[in-house]
């Protein structure tokens, strides 16, 4: 169906680590073979991505020499520019190896957060490099299991002078690069620090450089801890903090899945979309998910292919529903009795309201024809409108 | 046993809605009779709670004519004097009459937003009148089950111009008041706006006077989204933005169960002691819980009882904790590598991280033993240290 | 549309319970007036339902006089036989009256045990005299918050000498009933004993009487805990054991929300309402859920209109998929691998498993097209296909 | 502490997969080098367990060839004689090689169910050869992302029938050994089938030879889906199914986390500890949990020692409580209303009941001292008492 085709504008972007998930988990091996990275870049431009992610390791190994980091990184640009995309985003990898697994820049040991912010310099000289307008930071092994081994305002303190750090350093270099932080209530760890993007965002006003730091939402991540994941980035967006979005899907209460976007809460990424392009998003609409362990190449293309086409097919909701005449009557009605001008203190105005009689009860005996309007939004959902 | 008897310095304080709590539930009827504030201020007199809290309609019945509100007001000032105690937080319900039902300082209907101010800044003035110095927003209907029905950026909007509002009404009043704002994931509205600490915190700092408003973190209402309630607390106090507490017990993923401090998660409650204690937290120990449905007035006097008990107790395993030998050897040796100095950046700073070599396999083969170190705490708890 | 109109052999049914649900929450008084039954069954008829289900005090308060009883009795009769339906289903309240504030068939005090074993007779006979040919029994206070108190062996016992007494008492007055069992994980109380459909399931086969008993599996009680719906119907109904159903949505992890049945788990509940039709199921489709607190009469009547029409859309999907040629394309492909004979134990055939040569490598690089299949049926779900 | 010291009767058993856990999950490599099983059955013998159990290819190498098997298989044979250990339990791994990935009994593939039998069958031999009594069976694979892909009846029907098989086979061998089978909600499938004990013990009564098979609960899968333990043993011991127990930690509603037994939950272990005491649970005390991440031998064998510590305190609790005359109180009051003889249908009893007057308002009025009795569990724990 040509109606769901991606353009370049649409600006959808994968992580290579999504498109090159292997199938491990942690009660079975890999299934699918390593795919180098410039092969994924010819799959994402098959399916049509606009761009390409990647956390520092999934390009480069962690032990390359700076020569073959050199060559890696040759080959990678040329594969980009052959397939006309992009590095909009990039990432650094601080949980992976052994020496991450008490935290990175939250460690207790000096050293370790030392050579976290070495390892993040440079996959900011990378990003910079490869003309990233984003680099997010996820602190998958920020947090622990054990309360006792550390105070998590120690934590806070330390995770602030390694962002402040970072901050600084791109400053100094005049890269055009802006922070994305990236929150996660648990997994890998028993409990991981500022767990959710309002931790997140909250944290980030105490930072030395707020304006160059904002949210990277992921669906399934506020979705694990059974938020809902339309009125998180609404925060976001309203603060004017949204610096990237991760897309994918998740069910609540369990293990992270990053399973295709649009595959499992219809309604919620329909909402997420609604908001996206309500608010007119210029930014990226990266997928970080991944292929069922069931799939070869063909259906971790399916996968990349679904994650899209199911954008697509929500956004042409949106404009279904910006249209329908009954649910547009019934939002201009709930409208109507909003009142357009701010609610602002005066004395004047607190005199008013004080001397002012309400009737509690006739106003408390009006009712909201919700199930209704949700009815309908069902059914455009479902393809029956 | 002496040791665990409650002092007016711990500042116990409990909501008159909670040994008032007369056990109805979504599938039950009340079971205990409704109690006078006077006797429910005798009750608490007598377990040891050094202050009295309320929403304005435990006390104030919310039809009750200027004249019943002054002679019930007077009678209940009598009785909290009468009993050597203090009114330190008033609150306002804004969630149980039907005129809430979709939302009070978020409602779409302008007129309701009105009456929720109104009912607030009463609220406030019957709050500075008693001597209290923290007022508690809970925003128990600002939520939605239908997200069709309110863009949440409209409703923080509305939220924050209402929270506006009634910080200028204070200043303006000269009223020693500050506010707490308490969080809540779901229950009664599906989804709640703001849904845990953490996003409060962020919407905090958009608001047009920031430092008069902070955070009333609630055990229950973080542990229902399986968050860590000592991280979550710990994010609020180095912010310098923890003004209340309320202190209660919950399973994960479940109801609000609202269950006596210290009862389930014999655990987690230490460490948020830990953290308060630590601190050297000036401010209330508020308990926001109920007695079961299966007790009676002696059973709910066992229940406050056994809520200051149990933070006492917890109290007393934090100075062993503190003052435990085989502890702090751990304790120590691991903030010796963490090293005094922060990390700051500068060119030179950077250029000598980027030039340092770093033994990344090493470093990663060190282990923490905090399997021993947990155990030591867990067998700290269970008394057999 | 026409297409979605019910028709009595589809079986929709609804509770008194459900449609008159006044909005009352743990937060917030009712919101709606009482309606009396023979008004609700008048609603229900406009709407479509073929049937309608009680609990005994959702039609004769608990207070009733015998005299008071029939003429109620008489009088619903008579207006269910007015609007051509029929009373397929009649339940027990064993959970709002204080009597029941620790349990009915578990409590801890025999003479409330038995005051349950009488009230449950009386609405047995009520449900004989109705002609309902199912007696649904939830165990809403059947559990703890406080382990000590009960060992849930004992709690077992008791559970299964009343329902053995029940099932001898229905074979004692040859009435034509059989008992479904409704479980749920928690709320009211903190724990509910046989918390899931598979725990009802096992404990029915203690029992003396295992043929007159199955299973009612509620949508909202199996998802509460995360559980799969549709897989939890599926053991039920392949043991013979789905005597009822319980059709409502609900978001995982969370209190029991009772919301419109396809409003939230759009995929969920077409797999579940798949499964019903592919096994033909001739019971009744119950809807046990509620209007949000925000309607009025209108929407109420919204709501159940909703249920229904959901149910009929999903249906038309299910007809939809079992006709897609790509769909049953995939799924024969993999019905073909999957060999029509059973695998049964002899000798000789466990000797010739252990004489194959299994080619393990090649048979773990055979791949599943599952993220195909599922974004097909994404796509049938909404209505781009 | 001499007291918390393990004796062999204790019957405290690890896997081999436990102690020699290297550390590796979703987000991060191995941490710890691979140790062979002979030196894992020493370590296991240093901190006083009684047996070793293990996964067939805990032991022996997938693609081992029979010599290779031999060898090890008497090597290890020898290690455990020389350290006077035992074999109770042997299992066999249908979830980490790519064969499984979508299935081992329930694949969708008639080869890779028969190749699953035969993995089976050959580690029953084994299990045998080693005087193990218990065979446990874990489908960690048998479940599913993608509900189109399979009807859960026909995974139950193969389920079923792969268990038939495998009965016979141990029968036609006349070997001492039963099956154990074990649930899990989820992880690492998106939705497990049979996912709780319930289900697990329903299915059973489904088998041709139901006497052979019972349950393994497992702390952390019951209590991923928020569920009991407590309750969930209860039943499984209530029926006779309780053949093997496997103990550890977890919290609600996320990733399996195989927390060291007692260092979480430390009232649901209490309860759980107490169950097994008071029935004089003779069978294995296995505990399935690793060390942290953050650990080395060091820790791993702290780790182990934790398990059996917190298993023997609280074992000790269990004396307390049972001895306690303040608890006891309580427990004999409750017992007096209990009344000593089963309720037992008869139509005199029938009639008995609708005759007699309950006096249901001052049952209802009754209350129960449970906030008193829960306290006392609570000082009793925390050592306080």
């Amino acid at each position: 169906m040509s109606r769901f085709v991606p353009k370049p504008e649409d600006h959808f972007t994968f992580g290579l680590w999504t498109v090159g998930n292997r199938g491990r988990d942690p009660f079975g091996h890999e299934v699918r073979p390593a795919v180098p990275p410039v092969r994924l870049v010819q799959l994402l431009s098959e399916v049509g991505a606009y761009g390409v992610n990647f956390h520092d390791n999934d390009l480069i190994p962690i032990d390359a020499t700076p020569q073959e980091r050199d060559a890696i990184v040759a080959e990678f640009k040329q594969a980009v520019n052959d397939c006309n995309m992009r590095v909009p985003m990039v990432t650094v990898n601080l949980f992976s190896d052994p020496v991450f697994r008490d935290g990175a820049f939250t460690s207790n040991v000096r050293s370790i957060r030392e050579y976290a912010l070495r390892k993040t310099i440079e996959s900011i000289d990378l990003a910079a490099e490869l003309g990233a307008e984003i680099f997010v930071l996820w602190g998958g092994r920020e947090g622990t299991e054990v309360d006792a081994s550390k105070d998590p305002r120690d934590a806070l303190k330390r995770y602030r002078e390694c962002i402040d750090f970072l901050c600084e350093y791109v400053i100094d270099h005049q890269y055009p690069l802006k922070f994305a932080l990236e929150a996660k209530p648990n997994e890998p760890r028993g409990d991981l620090y500022l767990p959710t993007t309002g931790s997140m965002l909250a944290f980030i006003e105490t930072l030395a450089h707020p304006d160059m730091v904002g949210v990277n939402p992921e669906f399934a991540h506020e979705t694990m801890a059974g938020l809902n994941m339309y009125h998180q980035v609404a925060q976001a967006l309203e603060a004017g903090k949204l610096f990237h979005i991760d897309l994918n899907d998740q069910k609540i209460g369990r293990f992270d899945q990053d399973l295709r976007f649009g595959s499992e809460s219809l309604k919620g990424a329909f909402f997420l979309v609604k908001l996206l392009e309500d608010a007119g998003w210029q930014g990226m609409r990266h997928f970080d998910a991944h292929a069922y362990r069931t799939e070869d190449e063909e259906g971790v293309k399916a996968f990349a292919e679904g994650c899209i086409r199911n954008y697509l097919i929500l956004r042409e909701k949106v404009h279904q529903f910006n249209e329908d005449p009954e649910i547009q009557a019934i939002l201009q009605e709930l409208r109507a009795e909003g009142g357009d001008e701010p609610l602002v203190y005066s004395a004047d105005a607190a005199a008013a309201l004080k001397d002012r009689t309400f009737d509690r009860v006739s106003l408390g005996e009006k009712a909201y024809p919700y199930e209704k309007l949700d009815q309908l939004v069902v059914e455009l959902l479902l393809g029956v409108r």
